[in-house]
């Protein structure tokens, strides 16, 4: 019997919050649910929630939603007409164009239903704080009604939480490091090439500030050396203070 | 520039309010989707949406969530091992076998983010008084969480408008009536044989019971004569009191 839902991307967060969930639940309570939507790095995130789901022995359901972001624009969209991934930091303006509309009001509706469908009553997924200077669907408010769309839509009164919704992403690491994860088998970059992470995406720099904080090398590939990554990191953050 | 989207099934209620928003804004203004989900009735509603939306002159998108609704279950969804069609009345307790969980969370979220998308910060679905008693997610504290979720979850702020919800089935045909809306171009039955309404599920009795009503005779085909079916209809409604 499934009790409790997971949305795993294969990002850092998710899987952290995965290694949490499996502390708690028996690994046969838990359900883990990926979504193929399309992006440019589902095919590099996709893979680690599988082999992350694997190792904890916790069933997992890939969700194709290619057909329906298809309708969608966003830079991170693997699609004909899309535009470049932006260079810079995280809270930049025009890391705005890698937005895609409403994906987490749509992941979350899908996984209530599917939930009410398994007979689980609790959906967590890993939105923090670091997200939602740049992305509506992952603001408090935002969590709070579409908890409560949940909670009166299902007959089994099915609850979201998004446990991760105050902390930094380098709080989330110390988590995790706590917890054993093994960070090589997560994903992050919204820009690979070659399948190694650009380190100079939104995404690459909220990384590498996570792991500068704890003082932790990451054990993923960069286009630089970590060393020159650290320099790199400094200096956009740098930019973006002044 | 699209202003509104309307989500559009093909049935009565739907067809209804595409003909009061065509009322009330310019057909370049207004977007419908319906949404291909693998219903047993999908294949008889979208054909009906397409022409009301092409007789109105309003883009219609029709987006394909086969996919994603292969992993629900219910009574309603064309596959192998779902159960038949319950014959009664809509608030009968078998009917609960034709949910499809938490299915307007789903599609409004989807909407919404195809909302933002294009630039419309209006959504309207047809939900009416008669299906909260069976579908949590007809009911308006859904509606009002829903909403709210889509407003701040969005940079354009979309609304959601739910103008039926308190309407019987009844009053929307008298407003459709007043319209012109033709109803032999809309499709009700969950259950349809050869391509006609079977008249005995809980949608067509819903439907013929709105007829009845309002004194008018449903110009769609019923597996029984229209005088039969009136009187079959007043038997369940009858059964239904007792």
């Amino acid at each position: 019997m499934k009790k409790v839902i997971i949305i795993v991307s294969g990002g850092m967060d998710s899987i952290t919050l995965l290694h949490e969930i499996a502390d708690r639940y028996l690994p046969e309570n838990i359900l883990a649910i990926s979504f193929n939507y399309g992006s440019k790095h589902n095919t590099m995130e996709i893979p680690m929630a599988i082999h992350n789901c694997a190792k904890l022995k916790i069933d997992h359901k890939i969700i194709d939603m290619v057909q329906v972001f298809s309708n969608f624009n966003s830079a991170l969209l693997d699609k004909k007409d899309s535009e470049k991934i932006p260079k810079g930091h995280y809270e930049d303006s025009n890391m705005k164009k890698t937005v895609v509309s409403f994906r987490n009001g749509i992941f979350l509706s899908v996984a209530t239903g599917v939930a009410e469908t398994v007979g689980a009553r609790q959906i967590y997924y890993g939105a923090h704080a670091g997200d939602f200077s740049i992305y509506p669907d992952c603001r408090p408010k935002f969590i709070e009604h579409m908890s409560k769309a949940a909670l009166f839509g299902t007959y089994n009164q099915v609850k979201i939480a998004a446990p991760y919704w105050k902390f930094t992403k380098a709080e989330i690491l110390k988590r995790g490091v706590k917890l054993d994860v093994d960070y090589s088998m997560t994903h992050t970059c919204y820009n690979p090439q070659n399948g190694i992470a650009c380190g100079s995406c939104g995404s690459c720099i909220e990384r590498c500030t996570a792991f500068i904080v704890n003082e932790i090398k990451d054990p993923i590939k960069y286009q630089r050396s970590w060393k020159n990554q650290i320099e790199y990191t400094r200096k956009i953050l740098n930019t973006k203070k002044k």
